[in-house]
């Protein structure tokens, strides 16, 4: 059996990744692939519940590391519950985020630096990486702007800062310039019919 | 400022640990030391919502992974908000469970091996081990037997088999055997009173 597809969505707040995570799971079932959505952190009952701790402005402040296994936990969970198990019947996995979030929000947002967070991926994925990556790209000030039409509020990890937030574009563009084989980075400032043509594009390169 | 003293107390389930974070506190404050009690998982309200998450039966199977990476989430949110200040501060701290409950119930019991466990300790707490550990022995079957009173019924973690509980016991043995330094050796299938003596020696024989 062939190992499914592994597609991750990577992009910050405001950057349009519900629509995007609908584009690419129709045009996998329009090539007739089987296909598993999940986001992260999530995904599994216990994931869920991980998520609900991370995000709650009630728990308050978490130290960047405690996040970060947070995370890693939500993960794991996924993984052993979700991911691994479609990629190993054949099915492809869109995930709305995965490590490469880490990367970014924890260790460049929240400055806890790289060494912690390849430290737990290699306890958690070391046989893993996604075959593709959507980054979708947008301003900071313009993501921030989209989000603030959302009902109910910013959650815990929305209440940040500019710079913050800044950090965190940064680190998934150099992220993305790193692994350029992994990577495809999305203009997403732009309307969203032409975001959804840019990464049915991206996905017909890959896998025409 | 001399750092305070870090005790930490270990054992398995109905060793007796509720009394016995009572003998090592009441001992330290007849010293006329300042002291802070403090419990993993817990010590904070985040940890404290990991805790309820790890213990709750209903958040169903962990992987063992993702039970370790919550343990070091909380044990991380407890060294940030309570342990490192007080020790800091010349307070001691007296633990209820630290990191070799991860070393015995997650890389023994659960099976996990040490090499996960350590390499979140040295991400965790890489400058830091308690200065004496006491571990209340008590043969599996007579925790068990112990617990089985208890009102409200087992946890999540106290829903294991007998094998899994030798496990950790085992793991503990071992641990205390690799460093005779740190660990006191209990035997907690004794009368209260004569166990409360026992940590009262061991206490006198570290800072008499």
């Amino acid at each position: 059996m062939t190992r499914g597809r592994f597609i991750t969505l990577e992009g910050g707040e405001g950057a349009g990744k519900t629509t995007a995570m609908r584009t690419i799971s129709e045009w996998l079932s329009r090539k007739g692939r089987e296909v598993v959505i999940t986001r992260e952190p999530g995904g599994t009952a216990a994931a869920e519940r991980i998520r609900e701790l991370l995000l709650d402005p009630e728990t308050g402040t978490l130290t960047p590391m405690s996040e970060l296994l947070l995370m890693f936990a939500a993960r794991q969970e996924n993984l052993a519950g979700v991911i691994r198990p479609a990629l190993s019947a054949g099915t492809d996995v869109v995930c709305d985020r995965f490590t490469d979030a880490s990367r970014a929000y924890q260790g460049a947002g929240r400055q806890l630096g790289d060494a912690a967070v390849e430290a737990l991926a290699d306890l958690v994925h070391p046989d893993l990486r996604p075959d593709l990556t959507l980054l979708l790209d947008v301003p900071v000030a313009l993501g921030m702007e989209r989000i603030r039409g959302r009902e109910g509020g910013p959650d815990r990890m929305e209440q940040s800062r500019p710079d913050f937030l800044e950090r965190v574009r940064q680190a998934y563009l150099r992220q993305a310039e790193r692994e350029p084989d992994r990577f495809v980075v999305i203009d997403a400032s732009r309307p969203l019919p032409d975001v959804s043509a840019a990464i049915e594009t991206a996905l017909e390169a890959k896998w025409s």
